[in-house]
């Protein structure tokens, strides 16, 4: 029974071992851990002491945690290594997730490990393809079958081929020409007759994906037809290799941390503990651009200064109007990117979804901005403050509707991802909007508001 | 071959059918796709339509056109249905399916259903737990082997008892108490020799999840250790329920979900096309509540109202300094609310991450204090207001990172999801900093100002 262990427990008697300078047995403790446990203590160390572990697990173990690793922590441990340790663990690991490690690593090096490598082959038909597509998530060969096997021949033809296969889900069916023609689950064939052939009981409407899509469109294939794998395939509909889900998952929430990260203007590599350095590089130039547009904003009020000094409590109720709209249109924003990831919406929804936010829009800024009259008519007692507090609310909210939508929408429509600058470009124009029409209301009737 | 469909097209092509009164068309066609692509259409149709189609369409085809929706939309269409037809698709429909539909229906409507129902036995089963936890997402009966079996016998049994399980990945192994010792999977069962037992062959460390634990753990434990099923358990160690991955990845999509919609302040029902009154009740009372501590704010500027009458640039610079320090704290939490979700920090890490953060708060507070100063230095010549911006950024992106902080540690401490009001902490604290220190320093330094 293996019962899922505290990860700080973990790592903290391993350090207890490493600092009585027991390297060994801390190695074999970590040994006795599921690799994904022990790949969670490995990365948490320090370099030296990943060095000294390293050197001292098997490579057949090694590329059990490496491949429970993110590619780059991956990359950092491997460092520690010789090419030929190397090259030996990359014969091990699963050709998807080798590829992930050696896209880490110096070109020449990478030459250098495949010449080493015992068989290459799989990683090499892997490499080319781009890391974000279904080609580079894809793993290599797909367990495939022929259409004129018997049962009793495919379940041979499986324990020859497919022993060391993980996991077996579906076995996906091609004709001479490599082509994708069915899917049999493992199941069916346990269910069928010996002598009935493949293509009896293959299953011909197979969902498969082309090799260059985007992996969140996988992620969303796999979620919305509820598949374990997915085939994928070249133009030419030949079967290239397999997505199993547990890939998927990690890209799940690898998209998810990233939407979440961009949404807050923090580069989506940003980690609790990245080193300072790194840290900064993640926020600082968001703090910049915005520090830039709040600046634009800024230049605005300094427009006002006449009407500011007049009456003083325009400042107290000018971030108000600025935030509320800033808040709502953060609303909008939010549930038009989120839909566009989910693949909810599309782009063709844009009007759609322009009439539903206006709407809300003009009905908040209805409740908020009487609300605001009112509480500034009990608090300052003057009638035209409130009004002009209750207009600006009105005006902003409503800009802010117009910008939630169409900000995420555009950068969708030219290619950009609508996480990624949303936020500034929205906050920009509730801040802008917010200040001109309160500010510039106010001194419209400025004669009255001095009384 | 199934190649996936465009939802709109779909959709367009069912409401030219309808609006041609051909429902017998309608109906046919969307039992043609992929019942994915029907559920997504029949979401999207208007309730009289629905009703209309729901009559024409078989109760086994419905069964899976549900699994496919929401609760709370399959929820909709079955109001359509009478309770004899609503059994006859729950009998169809996957326990842990049904379940959750049930949830959705009124208590006495839901004794008749399961009245009705030909075997309510499993859904009986699955109706005690709470929908968020691992008993609520599981299903039953979870297929298990016992020790004793060999593997031709298994092989029977699983002919015999689970032929309609719709994708079978391990065999869960029980003892005479139903006590889970272990796992095989099917590939190890098809590579056996048919008279070895399945004692032999089976996993000993397998890796279950406690009924009662929440969803979101279930999550974290099939991603970590990549698993494509995990067993439930009770408290005895007894089988009691199976979930699988398919089922986890909408785990997965809906808590990333809701922590981004929580982070911007909007319900995590949120639907880009919710009805009007839905929309709002999902997002004004954040709005509400962000203009009570809006306010708040804004009683710190009416205080120093004598300050701004003589220097009105102030006005202009203040909001720029709260705005920094509201983007740097959001930085900071949702990075903090983050991996609590994902499980990379747990509370224990609080005083590290504290460090780590005010160590890059005080490094962007001097590199934008520095910035800001400079640029308003060559705006308006002035030193002083210079350095009053300068100080006021540093202490306001210094208060940020505390704030970013202790507010969801806070929160996850009390036991309130971090996503859920960190915003509004966050920035109340933001926004009160930076307009106290700004404005106070600047009523300290006036007659220097005004110079």
């Amino acid at each position: 029974m293996v019962d899922p262990i505290q990860i700080n427990d973990a790592l903290e008697q391993t350090e207890t071992l490493l600092r009585a300078h027991d390297i060994d047995g801390a190695a074999a403790y970590l040994r006795s851990l599921h690799p994904a446990d022990s790949a969670e203590v490995i990365r948490q160390l320090e370099p030296d002491e990943q060095a000294a572990i390293a050197a001292r697990i098997q490579p057949l173990e090694l590329a059990d945690i490496f491949e429970q690793l993110d590619e780059d922590d991956a990359a950092e441990v491997a460092e520690h290594l010789d090419t030929e340790t190397l090259a030996d663990v990359l014969d091990e690991m699963e050709p998807d997730m080798a590829v992930d490690l050696l896209g880490e690593l110096e070109d020449e090096e990478v030459d250098e490990l495949l010449a080493e490598m015992e068989d290459a082959s799989e990683v090499e038909h892997l490499l080319p393809y781009d890391e974000d597509t279904a080609g580079g998530i894809m793993n290599y060969p797909p367990p495939s079958l022929r259409r004129w096997m018997t049962v009793s021949q495919a379940f041979d033809y499986i324990r020859e081929h497919y022993v060391d296969e993980e996991e077996l889900l579906y076995l996906y069916v091609l004709d001479r020409h490599d082509v994708l023609i069915g899917v049999v689950r493992l199941r069916a064939l346990i269910l069928a007759k010996a002598d009935q052939t493949i293509e009896e009981i293959m299953d011909p409407d197979v969902i498969s994906i082309s090799v260059d899509a985007d992996q969140e469109e996988v992620a969303q294939l796999l979620a919305r037809y509820d598949l374990l794998a997915i085939p994928v395939v070249d133009d030419q509909h030949r079967l290239v290799g397999v997505i199993t889900v547990d890939d998927v998952i990690d890209v799940i929430e690898d998209e998810a941390t990233e939407d979440i990260y961009r949404l807050a203007q923090v580069s989506e590599d940003a980690e609790i503990f990245s080193p300072i350095p790194r840290a900064i590089r993640n926020r600082a130039p968001w703090l910049y651009m915005n520090l830039a547009t709040a600046l634009i904003s800024a230049s605005i009020v300094t427009f006002f200064q006449g009407t500011i000094a007049l009456v003083p409590v325009l400042a107290a109720f000018m971030p108000v109007v600025a935030a509320q709209g800033g808040n709502s249109g953060n609303q909008t924003m939010t549930i038009v990117v989120r839909s566009l990831a989910l693949g909810e919406i599309s782009l063709k929804d844009t009007w759609k979804a322009l009439g539903h936010e206006i709407t809300v829009g003009i009905l908040h800024g209805l409740m908020l901005g009487l609300t605001l009259g009112v509480v500034a008519y009990l608090w300052h007692g003057n009638i035209i403050l409130s009004a002009v507090i209750s207009l600006s609310m009105l005006i902003t909210i409503f800009m802010s509707a117009l910008a939630g939508v169409l900000v995420p929408a555009t950068l969708e429509k030219v290619g950009v991802d609508p996480a990624l600058a949303s936020s500034m470009f929205v906050t920009a124009t509730t801040d802008m909007t917010g200040f001109a029409t309160f500010l510039g209301l106010a001194t419209v009737a400025v004669h009255l508001l001095v009384q």
